[in-house]
């Protein structure tokens, strides 16, 4: 009797453990989810009396090597940074692991002692990354399999409200973690390649020099590049490809303002600023230049040679940052946007979200040259959101197929394995997780 | 008889050990000079048979002890990085230890400790920081005593190229670290207080928003804000001070230039560069946005909206980045543009290099604004850089003042007290560090 251990009972763990519970059943396994906060446990598994739930602290070495002893499978749907400590406790047991984060080094280089154990340490494993990696490789594998020659792969994803629900001048709302958002593309410098020529795009110019793109019957979407898009070339198969970019979605406007921000450096979070007495007002004169004549907008305008009712300015001036509200927290500039953001841009309660993704492949094939847009949309419902869905399936659906030897990939790997996406996908498509592809002639 | 170690033996070295290679003559005194190469101490004391040259490595525990055992007191002229490993030692042989570094957090928190044992570990006793802490508490102190309220304070040092040798385009050569210069203002956001609003410079805006300074019979100078002047006004008894920054001085001209180079993302330190095969110019290309018509140079311009015979432009023009010519290493942008720096800026033979330190003070006294306008310059001269004569001396005066009881303060410190900025600026003054004091009415 199979025993999957889920760690982690939070915001993407909903559609994982739905979908589990329904599989536990079928196939008389047993199944545990573990979290720190037994509330969270209470709530979410108060209509599954068949999954047990375990408060659980990973830092504490006895219960963790117990309990993930005691399965054959588990999902960490913790931290990114924590997943290194499951992991030594699934070699020391000889456990499989999925995870939805980034492949790490640390786990990369247990490669060789899962692939001698016979286990799978499948990472990447949601949406983006996860998704994106295996609905590339269906259409990569199948231009290869033609004979075709891809020369410019372009891969664009962003989770953001729908569209009924998208009611503010940001056109945003958070559907993920807010710091990540507040945060993105800070972590490190953008790095791409464009016919042949590596492209770096330092953080303070990344919110300005994005790509337009238009998805059927949802409009037009900005992009910004990721950190990584080098780095997947040799994981898709893809190493001399002129041109690899993977980008992150917002609603057309969104980033000219949100570079704004980060030009004055809203965004920074290097350092504490003292918020005693300061308003929101006063904090963002500290990244105007020194006093010029007129009112705190009409210096941001000159010091952002915009109009004070240009788009962009006009947003900022809707967060509230130009307000006399006295600022509640202390914190680092990121930490106090973040904090006023989180009240701004909320997901009411009816409120629901959406998935947008968008492959753009050129290629050559018997003389021609042909473009491929492939196109996902999920939005959320009253079940789950759409993010849920989509980070939570991929793992559920691998996790099931691992225990059932559908999938019998053995080592640390990202799902670009044929014999990974294919039946994940097969049943993604079946769970309404479905692609839209158009295929164009260019000569 | 009084025992002197001096625990690295590099550039700032030299008039250090020549001041203190005398003062150990006159007082009858033992001196050791410690260093990992075997050829800088031969070459740095052929002169001196007196002081002992030491082959040592502060990575060897036993040695470290011992050495530090059998000293009185210790200079470290270590990277600020291990001045912990020697105060570790200090502290365990009960030496007084003298630093030009930045004191640091680790150094801090042995404070009670040092207090304890009656010595004393004084930190930011070079130039910047060292001298400006110094002459600028010697203002202070005295607008205090008067009765006078200083209501702004600005300070500037930079470490440049005498005007005789000041022949390229930047007007810049390489004094001091390549690395610290390419990177400097990249490891925090600098921060400032203006009119009682705190000002935050990000990085990528910091060689935009500079001061423009003049300092008699040696023209103009820009400065950008250090990243540190708000927690100096308590050091200096400033507390409530509504303007003061500290910033650092180049040639006019530099800042715009090198501001174009940080917002290309030339200065990026977080990630390699793969260079096989790539020119000076594809590295360049690298940083511009996708390919628009024109060459380099020109597609440069329209990024940064200047012509092609911008000064600016032409500046880096010089520098040989866009030359075809192959990068010989590898390295992360800023490693890749130090090197070939190195070779653009590099100090010739008989060049002497200047340094430049400018106070700028207001205050009320009596009903009357007042200004104070405080310049230092410091040349370098056959025997011994300006860098390291303003470095080298403060420290070497400052522990033969320790030695001979001149100096009592005891405890972790920087040199703002008057009972050890009195009698080292008197002496530093006899040596030719003399600032020029303009003294302005305002009303």
């Amino acid at each position: 009797m199979a025993n999957i251990l889920v760690i982690g009972a939070g915001r993407s763990a909903d559609a994982l453990i739905d979908y589990l519970a329904k599989a536990v059943q079928t196939y008389d396994w047993k199944m545990t989810v573990a979290d720190v906060s037994i509330e969270l446990l209470n709530s979410k598994l108060a209509t599954y009396p068949h999954i047990k739930p375990l408060v659980f602290d990973i830092f504490n070495p006895q219960q963790a090597d117990q309990t993930i002893a005691e399965a054959d499978l588990v999902v960490s749907l913790l931290p990114a940074s924590l997943h290194g400590e499951v992991a030594k406790y699934c070699l020391a047991n000889k456990k499989h692991l999925l995870t939805a984060s980034y492949l790490s080094d640390e786990i990369k280089d247990s490669a060789a002692k899962v692939e001698q154990l016979d286990l799978i340490f499948l990472n990447e494993m949601g949406l983006d990354p996860g998704i994106d990696h295996m609905s590339a490789m269906q259409i990569i594998d199948n231009i290869k399999k033609q004979g075709g020659e891809i020369t410019s792969f372009k891969s664009y994803t962003g989770g953001l409200v729908a569209p009924e629900y998208d009611t503010n001048p940001w056109r945003y709302k958070f559907t993920w973690n807010p710091r990540n958002v507040v945060l993105a593309g800070a972590g490190g410098t953008a790095q791409y390649i464009e016919n042949g020529q590596y492209k770096y795009i330092p953080y303070h110019q990344l919110f300005r020099r994005t790509d337009l793109i238009e998805v059927d019957d949802y409009g037009k979407f900005e992009a910004y590049a990721n950190r990584d898009s080098l780095k997947y070339r040799e994981a898709y198969g893809l190493k001399g490809i002129p041109t690899m970019l993977r980008g992150t979605l917002r609603k057309a406007g969104f980033c000219d303002a949100w570079s704004v921000l980060v030009d004055l450096g809203l965004t920074l979070d290097d350092f504490q600023v003292d918020t005693t007495n300061m308003t929101y007002r006063q904090f963002f004169e500290s990244f105007l230049p020194d006093a010029q004549p007129g009112n705190t907008l009409e210096r941001l305008a000159i010091f952002t040679d915009r109009s004070v009712d240009d788009p962009a300015l006009q947003k900022i001036v809707w967060t509230g940052l130009l307000d006399d509200e006295l600022i509640p927290i202390n914190g680092s500039p990121a930490v106090i946007l973040q904090h006023l953001l989180e009240q701004k841009w909320k997901l009411a309660e009816q409120d629901k979200d959406m998935i947008v993704m968008q492959h753009q492949f050129e290629y050559l094939l018997k003389g021609e040259s042909l473009t491929i847009y492939s196109d996902l949309v999920v939005k959320g419902d009253d079940q789950h959101t759409a993010m849920a869905k989509t980070v939570g399936l991929p793992l559920a659906i691998a996790a099931k197929l691992i225990l059932l030897k559908k999938i019998q990939v053995r080592g640390v790997c990202i799902p670009t394995h044929q014999n990974i996406y294919e039946p994940v996908m097969a049943e993604l498509l079946q769970l309404g997780v479905e692609f839209r592809e158009n295929v164009f002639r260019l000569s």
